[in-house]
């Protein structure tokens, strides 16, 4: 097996340094990560849903009609899922750009930075899914009633992206694992 | 630098594997995050407060006053978080032994056990990050009220569990970089 060591950061590398510690499936790994992020935070940053709600503001006037709207940023849990999601997109365009360009960048900054992007990640997917998960079922104890029977489309929206968010955070993981598996092992 | 291979995982470390890949570093990190995690699962595990509570069941009548409690497992996301930061704390303990008895086991086993912990105690904080925000603050569009006024106490705990809980995932990450910063360098 050809080995060399990558000079400018001291790490040996099975791959013999010849595309950065880069190669087809880093490449494909980070484009799945920005796409998945991507995707994720647009679905869940676009997401709106309006409906009609009847309000009864005195027992002895009829309900009123009055359109009601679900947006993303009326929940904090929500914004922070946008917000880490893009950063996690943006992170893998850069080191897309920089698996690419660069040949034998440091396998030790490349892990930091993919384990920060795991846990900003699952810290979204954990608030996210949590708030969904109430929207969805309520809570009597809490007398929280559950809004996906409403506004259905904006919880099925919510769904997608919180799903798209996990399969980018297991690419993140999958991320780490493979800057792990690239350090020097002999035989 | 003394070096030498680690013949049963191949895996050249810089450490010269004396230590397997433990070391006092690794041994106080895995302590520290079976205490951090395993603390946070007792106190959110044994949160519980019983308030009286004023309950209107016609205008005509006067209301009653009722106890009622709030307690851990009326939440998904509490009950995710018990869950998984015990899960986290019986691995650092499993680990800690394996750290203390083996010279040179795995080191990328080692990574992608203390990462599948990164992803679970951070998708944990951030679902009981989440839900205890909205009894912190409540939803006014969709009309979920805020709890936290009525049940102080146990939403104080569920605040200490979930800065221990966090502790306990940055451990995780220190101990991910830690193996990754043991693979040899050479200079």
């Amino acid at each position: 097996m050809e080995t060399e060591h990558a000079a400018n950061n001291g790490i040996v590398r099975k791959d013999g340094g010849k595309v950065g510690h880069g190669g087809l499936r880093e490449v494909v790994l980070r484009v799945l990560a920005l796409v998945l992020t991507l995707v994720a935070a647009i679905l869940l940053g676009v997401d709106k849903q309006t409906k009609i709600v009847s309000v009864t503001i005195s027992p002895g006037l009829p309900p009123l009609n009055v359109p009601a709207t679900a947006k993303f940023n009326y929940l904090s849990a929500f914004v922070y899922f946008v917000v880490a999601n893009s950063i996690a997109s943006v992170i893998a365009a850069i080191s897309l750009v920089v698996a690419l360009a660069c040949k034998g960048g440091s396998v030790f900054t490349t892990i930091l930075i993919d384990l920060m992007m795991v846990a900003l990640l699952f810290s979204s997917i954990g608030g996210t899914g949590a708030v969904g998960l109430l929207g969805y079922k309520g809570n009597s104890h809490l007398m929280w009633n559950k809004v996906c029977n409403v506004y259905g489309k904006f919880c099925h929206q919510v769904m997608a992206a919180t799903a798209l968010s996990l399969l980018g955070g297991i690419v993140y993981v999958l991320l780490v694992l493979l800057s792990a598996s690239k350090l020097k092992r002999v035989s």
